[in-house]
């Protein structure tokens, strides 16, 4: 993974502190430790699993799903899985009939994940289910130790799961939330968790992380007023739902009232895929107002060697230029000239992160790089980063009309 | 459709210049003739696609395939529809493999929709399956007429349609570029008008969405420099691709430098969907900066009767609450719990857009109202609507890199 930023933000002292914090910070949360968690048991789990289950279907919401559904959603076009992964994520009946059409119920095991045990939709969607499939053998709960949910899957006999000590939903992917529905279709998670590693060794350990995720954080904190819509340009179609993972973590974790004073703060995360997204949202990043930074995500090699045929279209000769380039090439040409075309605005804060190919490691990298650029950035704004206190209003409210 | 407004504006004066330049506009821009067109060459040219196609593929980018997808998506789950759609849209050659693997060739039309005539996407993945499947009549152009795209089709002999004029890509999913693919896989293309028809005579001939839209649309553009990112809320995973398409229309048209002055406006759309996005954006619309406004849509009846059984679980008693409720009541009683939360902040512009149920004249409906406020809001901020001036310089980029 390379990362590199076209601004400059040179306040060591700044940096040092934010450092530090996050230093210290890995003494209480729990995330920070998954890449060099022992999966034993995890890979245990997944192995006493009978081959005769074809599908594996999440029932989880938010931190229990998106982390997962990015990993496969990346990794899925270019590897053979052993099982397919559905989400059930809605509670829109439309939705919910639409993925059960798809799933044979006979070969699909459920997870059914929440950390605190009556998340409503996870539940109303579970009942559903297990009206229509009601053998405890086909299903795993994960959830915290001593919870209700807990109790209830012992007294039907069904296996548990637990999610690690102090490891918020939207930091879960790397603990058994994510790894579980991963290993089980098929996808190294070993190689997931090398990944993440590497980052977080090059950013405790003095590698180049550590210097540009700390720039990168202090500059968006410090021009958090002018610059706080961060776009993410993400120049292939397999980083769709790593986008919307992304959304969650940036948008739920810095998004709220200052510890230390009365203001509303926050950063507006956007998920854009290239080159599509410079048919829509480009735009408005080039002639709209200033108040966007653009952190584009290019994959070096796309192992895939097909390329534009040498064809010549009668009056279209114009697009002869295009002629026996690799699609790679194209599209990785496509995304440096916009880079250079926004770079002559001069003042749209940019950076690009280039990863090698696609695979397990490469966006266990991804994940974590951008687990601590949030953690870093919300010690920077003064929010507390790993709390949501703004969604309970809505839930104590519909609680409220559920009882009547 | 119905739509209420939590918030006030009551300029008059400003209403009714803005009404008065959009009625002056229909003279011009050829969108707003959409609804009352003749479309029985359209159905011709669809009835007479041989049974034997079982697919259709569009080749299209950003406004010549997101508002056809945005249909199709809406439509797909609740009608049993007699072909495919596929869409190229991307150079990511995993993409374009993906696709490739999912459609049997020799049982697929394609639609080659461009404009101009020479975007580079379009053309690149046309000259590869072109040369997988090289005979014209498995193809059909959408260009303008006298377009070098309208020569190549006449040369090899294939079909060629055309845009009608003075309608810009991101305004055409109601003209031949959106119609054609829906109809071809059995969209009722005559409901989807209709649907805009409603809205675009109440809004013209003093129904009442003349009222509420003016007063949106002069909100917006009056407390631009405050709630300059709009989202719409989307209750149903249906309407998730009509978000991208709102996205598109929104960033795209009024993201741009004003006519008479030297400032870059712009306001940044957001698309989300509920509950999902309840558990990713929500914290950051309560708690964050006060720059949001919300629209959330809701679908009255889903038209799909599944309920929550009434099972009890052991230990989870709490969540009997939601016993024999239907999730189309749940899922709306969600979006009401949230509507009323942010109603309690007090200080974020809301409005609820309700639709009746998932059928083609809703989605034509939602379709020409988001037209409609686009175009009033470019007009009161001061923008051209429909150019796009900005994404230029990437492609000039490009060219020299191409011809190098």
């Amino acid at each position: 993974m390379k990362n590199r930023l076209y601004f400059n933000s040179d306040n060591k002292e700044v940096q040092q502190t934010a450092f530090q914090a996050i230093e210290k910070e890995q003494n209480t949360m729990g995330y920070y430790a998954l890449p060099e968690q022992d999966i034993t048991p995890i890979l245990e789990y997944c192995n006493s699993m009978a081959d005769s289950v074809e599908s594996i279907a999440v029932i989880g919401i938010g931190g229990s799903s998106l982390g997962a559904k990015a990993v496969y959603e990346f990794i899925k076009p270019v590897k053979t899985l052993k099982r397919k992964l559905y989400f059930f994520e809605s509670t829109d009946p439309i939705n919910i009939r639409t993925i059960l059409e798809k799933t044979d119920l006979s070969k699909t095991h459920f997870l059914v994940i929440s950390k605190s045990g009556n998340t409503v939709e996870t539940f109303s969607i579970y009942k559903y289910i297990y009206s229509l499939k009601s053998d405890a053998s086909s299903y795993t709960f994960i959830t915290d130790p001593g919870s209700p949910l807990e109790k209830y899957a012992q007294e039907i006999n069904a296996s548990v799961l637990y999610l690690p000590e102090n490891v918020g939903g939207r930091f879960s992917v790397l603990s058994t939330v994510g790894l579980v529905p991963l290993a089980l279709v098929g996808i190294d998670i070993q190689a997931l968790l090398e990944g993440a590693k590497t980052v977080k060794e090059s950013f405790f350990n003095d590698g180049y992380l550590k210097e540009t995720l700390l720039k990168k954080a202090v500059y968006y904190a410090k021009h958090h007023a002018q610059y706080h819509i961060n776009c993410i340009f993400a120049y292939s179609e397999t980083l769709k739902y790593f986008c919307e993972w992304y959304v969650q973590i940036w948008g739920e974790s810095l998004g709220k009232s200052q510890r230390h004073s009365a203001f509303n703060v926050g950063l507006t995360p956007i998920g854009l895929i290239g080159p599509k997204d410079q048919h829509s949202f480009l735009q408005l990043i080039m002639e709209g107002t200033r108040d966007k930074s653009v952190t584009f995500i290019k994959i070096e090699d796309f192992d895939d060697d097909i390329s534009i045929p040498n064809i010549t279209l009668p009056h279209l000769e114009g697009l002869d230029t295009l002629n026996t380039l690799p699609f790679s090439k194209l599209i990785n040409m496509q995304c440096d000239s916009v880079i250079e075309a926004l770079k002559n605005q001069g003042d749209i804060p940019l950076d690009t992160i280039t990863i090698a190919s696609v695979t397990e490691a490469n966006i266990g990298a991804l994940i974590f790089y951008y687990e601590l650029l949030t953690s870093l950035v919300g010690e920077l704004i003064d929010v507390n980063t790993y709390d949501q206190p703004g969604v309970e209003a809505g839930k104590i409210i519909l609680k409220k009309k559920l009882s009547n």
